[in-house]
């Protein structure tokens, strides 16, 4: 199995090192540290057992690979100005089966214009990585994958993937509904995100023992619910208080969000949020306590990043 | 006149201080550097003529005050824990007129309780003044005050106070209806100063240039005419775009909340959000937008308090 991760970070690294370690041919790009992983490998401290992942290639773009990928695995952050159709298009044959491991919605839709014969595989990752030093990984929490065709239905090459992936020792299971999961873990990840930055840094069980902001995370999850709703998708209402419980029960957490916040790096705010506002805004949805959080959330970020 | 003005800051000693100078007694109570500005008085570089106010005493509470004030100004911030009757209390005689200069709404109610024979007159101040250093002020901008009977109608005690400052430098109009300028003040308080914080440090400019935020502001000032309106205050709703030229036109400036929370000071939360919130709530109005904005930044005061 060939496989090019391109934008390999801690994401990328942890997921495409295991299937490396069980005999995939793995290349990568990075953004950053170059040579230092082509010398060094990613080192990576696992709770499922540490080891260095050493790519194939370590490359500075999909133009300088030299194989033919069977998947070409994207795991870039969604932001805007990332380009994911320019990211991979150099190495997409034919044949390729693109898989994007990625937050947000609505990311596939370039691709599958730009390379509309080709499978393009979605996949939604739970997993708990940080980069604590330049090619230095610490993999602490879950590690844990769902993927589908994009629009639905079954796949081999998805099928194929996931045994790999499993095989591996991360837990991948095929779904014919991708779009549902996606849904799902966004449902989460709007309140929860969101409010552990604009809170100023509020660790999951801050969150939860605020009646006000336990309240707002419900109504938020509410409208996400709504917004699901009218793209087609249907996710219970039980789902809501699932999720309070779920993470009232969580040892103290930092939400990715606050983790990237914390060390400097753009939010994913339009692919987390702003996705979800503009297809409530699409549909008409009356969605207030998103619009709100959105508003402040996109103006936090640009500030920020003025300020860097 | 005799003027006892308790927790005289910077708010208190630019108004309190013009008064003196033009031939007020002027005590007060402060709740820090007393015995500098015993010594030194407070030096205030204003754009009105720079001046130094010594107080006739520099007192550590009202208990310590050995006269008979005419008029009792609180000049406190409204923070969770500051009593306001506890404050004042000691230096109350029957004939004392009681008067706050404070932001919120509903502040007067505690002391009319108290103190059901004397007057109060509840002010509005519109001001930009800061604390440079320990008995040191910078007043910037504006110095005007509103002042009217609580509950409304006239007072002899109320005009002849407008009179004083007015001579002395501080317009100063007297009003039969308060509790309309009070929530004048709120409508732009509630959205610029909120997000002035929650958007990590937002200037006026900054909120007016961003489309989402100035929509939001849009929306949330629609809330509060709403909860005014439930509380027999009736707010025109073209104050809404009012409001927005009105700031789209300043210098860029930073709000009152923003200054607070750079000096790692408690943010006024609950009388300038929470009050508006609880009426709403009171009257079964449906403000999701403030609610939001409530529930965070209630929540990023706390963590903030408890990390600093």
């Amino acid at each position: 199995m060939k496989i090019l991760n391109v934008c390999c970070g801690a994401v990328g690294a942890c997921f495409c090192g295991r299937l490396a370690q069980h005999g995939a041919e793995v290349a990568v790009t990075v953004r950053r540290d170059r040579e230092l992983i082509e010398q060094q490998g990613f080192r990576i401290k696992s709770i499922g057992g540490d080891f260095v992942f050493r790519p194939q290639a370590v490359l500075n773009s999909a133009a300088e690979y030299r194989d033919q990928a069977d998947y070409v695995i994207l795991t870039s952050k969604v932001l805007p100005g990332a380009d994911a159709v320019e990211l991979i298009k150099a190495a997409i044959t034919p044949h390729t089966v693109i898989v994007l491991i990625q937050n947000g919605l609505g990311i596939e839709d370039a691709l599958q214009a730009a390379f509309p014969d080709n499978e393009i595989l979605s996949a939604v990752a739970y997993i708990g990585v940080t980069r604590t030093a330049p090619g230095e990984l610490d993999h602490q929490g879950a590690g844990k994958l769902i993927l589908g065709r994009f629009g639905g239905g079954a796949s081999s090459a998805g099928e194929k993937l996931c045994a790999a992936f499993t095989a591996a020792g991360i837990p991948a299971d095929y779904t014919e509904d991708i779009a549902f999961y996606r849904w799902k873990k966004l449902l989460w990840n709007v309140p929860f995100n969101s409010l552990s930055v604009l809170g100023g840094g509020l660790l999951t069980c801050e969150m939860t023992d605020n009646g006000e902001v336990e309240m707002l995370c419900r109504k938020l999850m509410q409208e996400v619910i709504a917004a699901a709703h009218a793209c087609g998708v249907e996710l219970p209402d039980s789902m809501v208080e699932e999720n309070i419980v779920y993470t009232r029960n969580f040892p103290p957490y930092k939400t990715s969000m606050l983790v990237d916040y914390e060390h400097n790096r753009p939010l994913e705010v339009e692919a987390i949020v702003g996705s979800v506002v503009r297809l409530a805004r699409k549909h008409a949805l009356n969605t207030p306590h998103l619009e709100t959080v959105y508003a402040i959330l996109q103006a936090f970020d640009r500030h920020r990043q003025n300020q860097i």
